[in-house]
């Protein structure tokens, strides 16, 4: 392993089985969808344990469907792919060789989204099987390798083959990075949803001279760009901030200073709270449109891609669970926050369960010289462990092991 | 000549002083900025009338300046460039081989645009003067490579030569292709103003999903381009209709769908009549802009470029002259316009000059199968000719020979 060849790595870090299985899986460059080995290397470790595996390739994604037991489903959720490096000149140390510094920093591509919280998820449920081999209802893990990419094949796909055979499914951990400043400080109990559009409006080409003889569509969408800019959507809720719409690109025009450009193409998006539907956001915006005098197919064409609905976890057996366990591993409560960008457990939620997701920091993720705390995932192995046996081992001495 | 080689062309045609020297000035593909010989054709023909030559070359464009006489100045303008021709493939004649078809039309790229009219006015010099060798006041000339292009070392330049040392220049007649549907049924007595601008909306990139974070340049000009699109600029007059605005290009985005774009990229055009001024125009704008909150500089960077501020001949000998000549060379009396893009009688009108434009059809003009009726360039000689007999012979028999 590239870490126990580092002189600087202090052998503390290499004591530990959750920091040694991270350095394996950061070796495998597995960037989207390619999952470079790194789900069949925790799966050895889980079929050790007793849980039956199911691979479930589809479109070039490898997934993985890993169970133990029967009855209440906890699962553990979590992608094996990483974003890409860009330059690796620009990296203090090569991405794909994981190192820890003097600081205590575990560093590579992937240490905080989310190799690290795999191996923290593996090492506990290791520690909590061969602690508690008869436990209560069903542990289940779920690894994809796209989730950083276009997510169609990934956690989407297991989701509806789980939903066609009528899998159960109460409680999913997503282990994406979800702390702010300190290590548990911050729990997602949802996301917001967010919703894609793509508007074409519909002009006439011509000569700006002759304005009476074109159609100009920058001209024709300005009122209704006006207002979509400046609507207050809807206020939010205790858990969810205000509804926001924002256009991401605007692009009309030839180039050409003396023509009236024949069509303008925007796209735009909406991150949306439980206090709206894609739905209710969709009739607004033609109710917009219509408002302003255009009209469907001679004005403009309109295409909706909804990237997912809401979820919220708002209350429940799994938050009880997910704090104390938070609470008694770092000494701190967490605060519930479901802001950010979205997250597999958009998918994962549409199966009735409860969600939350608990991470590392997430202060270097998608950035050169991504590096988590290797105590850091030591702590969390212990939170997830604490979880399981909050859900699966309730009248068990619920103290987790170290 | 093309022309006489063409067995199609009729004999009538050919016998035409006027067809004939268009036609040796159509088979140079005199394409923007290169004259290819067309001025030193005319300046040839001038000269042996008596003309003083001044050739003016600036930045690789070829002008001339030619004078006859001294006092009351009438000088006939226009260029000896052409715009590009396109696939020849796609003409019926090849476009430098001026072919004069069954129906009479003469057909070359130029035809039109304004060869024709270039050798109408020679002609009608050549009768005039050999008809009044001791005219009135002073015939001149004023010819340029640089019309359909950049428009800065042609006429412009010219002008500032003749304003620097305070030369007399009282009507103008341009040749631009002013008719409609039959010869003369309409002179242009004016022309829009014509002023550019590029606005550059400074805003901050960043993610969809943290617009707090960003600052949408998008979002941030809405408003006010809702504004500029809607806003009556002026009612227009007798001579010119309502002023417009045209937003001709809008560029913002980085093409992904989930990126707030750092900035925007606008360019936007008015054709303004005479009652506005560019700078009754920028002081509107800069005020819709400031409405909207936003702050040059920290908002914006607006950038002007003026083409041209409108001109008007709305009376006066030079008028009057126009409609006699045309009404009595073609049997109707032509209707004043001053519509459509700009010309370079917006150079010459700035020196108190009265400017009018007469020409052929301009119904092919810029197109392929470039093409105008040879005998509408007999008639239009003869219209010029009675111009010149008008202001420069007016105790004379003003009957113009044919």
């Amino acid at each position: 392993m590239p870490a126990q060849a580092n002189p600087a790595t202090p052998q503390q870090a290499i004591d530990s089985a959750t920091v040694a299985l991270a350095c394996e899986l950061l070796a495998r460059p597995s960037i989207t969808p390619d999952d470079r080995g790194c789900q069949r290397l925790i799966g050895v470790r889980l079929e050790r344990l007793g849980f039956d595996l199911e691979w479930i390739e589809e479109g070039g994604v490898t997934n993985l469907w890993a169970t133990r037991g029967e009855g209440v489903t906890l699962a553990f959720a979590g992608h094996t792919d990483v974003v890409p490096t860009g330059p690796e000149s620009a990296w203090a140390t090569p991405p794909f060789s994981p190192t820890i510094d003097e600081q205590g920093y575990l560093r590579a591509r992937g240490a905080a989204d989310m190799k690290g919280s795999l191996a923290a998820m593996v090492t506990a449920i290791e520690r909590f099987v061969t602690d508690r081999p008869d436990h209560q209802g069903r542990i289940a893990v779920l690894l994809t390798s796209d989730e950083e990419g276009p997510a169609r094949h990934g956690t989407r796909a297991v989701v509806e083959r789980l939903r066609e055979r009528g899998e159960r499914l109460d409680y999913c951990v997503v282990g994406e990075p979800s702390s702010s400043e300190r290590l548990g400080d911050v729990v997602k109990n949802g996301r917001r949803g967010s919703l894609n559009a793509r508007l074409r409006v519909l002009g006439v080409q011509g000569h700006v001279a002759y304005p009476q003889r074109a159609r100009n569509p920058i001209h024709l969408i300005a009122s209704a760009l006006a207002r979509l800019t400046t609507e207050h959507w809807d206020e939010g809720n205790e858990f969810f901030p205000a509804t926001t719409f924002q256009v991401s690109n605007f692009d009309s025009g030839t180039g050409a200073t003396n023509v009236i450009p024949g069509e303008a193409l925007l796209t735009f998006n909406f991150r949306f709270s439980t206090e709206s539907t894609s739905q209710s956001l969709i009739e607004r915006v033609e109710t917009i449109l219509a408002d302003a005098g255009l009209e469907t197919q001679r004005d403009f064409q309109l295409e909706w891609n909804l990237s997912g609905e809401p979820f919220l976890t708002a209350e429940g057996a799994l938050l009880e669970a997910v704090i104390q366990a938070v609470e008694s591993a770092t000494g701190q409560r967490p605060r519930l926050s479901t802001s950010g960008g979205t997250s597999d457990g958009r998918f994962i939620a549409t199966l009735g369960a409860q969600v939350v997701e608990l991470g590392p920091l997430n202060d270097t993720i998608h950035q050169v010289d991504e590096r988590v705390l290797a105590s850091d995932l030591d702590r969390l192995s212990v939170a997830y462990q604490g979880i399981l046996a909050q859900l699966l081992a309730p009248h068990h001495d619920t103290e987790p092991r170290r």
